[in-house]
């Protein structure tokens, strides 16, 4: 079989979510960085591959070529089951979605590298605008998602049990992200100790981005 | 077994896509609407349902309740199989699930009503640059998923072969926003192919907008 490739940059949250799941699943992988700042993800070569020019894309042994993180977390999930990502229960498993979806569907998207680039070329944000705009999204979904985590006795060592899985995956990438706009995570004492949790794993550890061989 | 209840809105595209997916499964359901511009969905009684106080909300028959719309999709498509939303091949599975997210992760967040508003509120956005904003982002996305779509052999009547699926559902959810903000669909003529024969089937047409209880 080929090698299994993953189109990434060190930075990109959703690229961070990937690593961390190839981690899990015990998969070696190739790691290609493409420089988002510097136009990397721009090259005819990696548009032939993702006509989106966006990571992560990964590459998998038979030539599949799957882009967006989320659907390549959930390829994993059913080719490689263990460990799972996803609990075994209908109603486990959508919950799992339903907190991996808060910061995969309202929290990054609104905050990731293009829109704020956005915000600065048509309304121009300043610095502290944009601090003050990605603390805002983060703010209106971590209130909610820290009480459903508190409030639930589904809620373990992890988002969903004792074992670590894909709400975990997003919850990491996200605080991560906050720390670059100096969130304050005091309010969030449950989503702290589930970040604490994960990144006592290797498998989040060795995904983390200052461990990449593209960081800055 | 207790009703199923699906808290939406007639307007909220997310809303449309779970109405669409509960249609294609033959589920009947009861309709509770909350006026997202009138504040509906923060009443006490939603809150305590959904503490995000978004919709849609589904309240499955045993009490089980499931927010995102995704998460939604996914927990219908495990739990009522037929007729099938994803197809059978992990490969594929991915590729629906891709196409899917192209919409749920990178369109529809940055466009949604509550981020329409804080460009209104903070940064001064007329409805030209609203308009403008929404148009740009629809287009950044809807160009790759166009050739996408054009070029791949997966691709039948629908997103994904013969039969509509979950990409079809966020792909129709999508188009209908879109007529709101005059995007103009002349170089998108597959996702204009897909969403006619979407629209031919009962269960994406009694979902739109404009059928529902509090339609205005």
């Amino acid at each position: 079989m080929s090698e299994i490739v993953l189109h990434n940059y060190f930075r990109s949250s959703t690229s961070y979510r990937v690593r961390i799941a190839l981690n899990l699943k015990g998969l070696d992988y190739r790691y290609v960085a493409h420089h988002l700042r510097h136009g990397g993800n721009r090259s005819p070569e990696y548009l032939a591959i993702n006509p989106q020019g966006l990571v992560p894309t990964l590459v998998w042994h038979d030539g599949t070529v799957i882009a967006q993180s989320m659907a390549i977390i959930e390829f994993l999930d059913e080719t490689q089951p263990e460990p799972p990502l996803l609990p075994a229960d209908p109603a486990g498993r959508a919950r799992v979605r339903m907190l991996s979806q808060m910061i995969a569907c309202e929290v990054h998207p609104v905050n990731n590298l293009r829109i704020l680039n956005a915000l600065r070329s048509r309304y121009g944000a300043d610095d502290a605008g944009i601090a003050e705009w990605f603390r805002h999204w983060v703010n209106e979904t971590f209130q909610p998602l820290e009480a459903m985590l508190a409030q639930s006795p589904d809620t373990g060592t992890f988002c969903h049990g004792d074992g670590p899985g894909m709400a975990d995956i997003c919850l990491v990438a996200q605080v991560a992200n906050n720390s670059r706009f100096n969130v304050d995570m005091t309010p969030y004492p449950t989503i702290g100790r589930i970040r604490d949790a994960c990144m006592a794993l290797p498998a989040f550890a060795d995904a983390a981005p200052a461990r990449q061989p593209d960081a800055e």
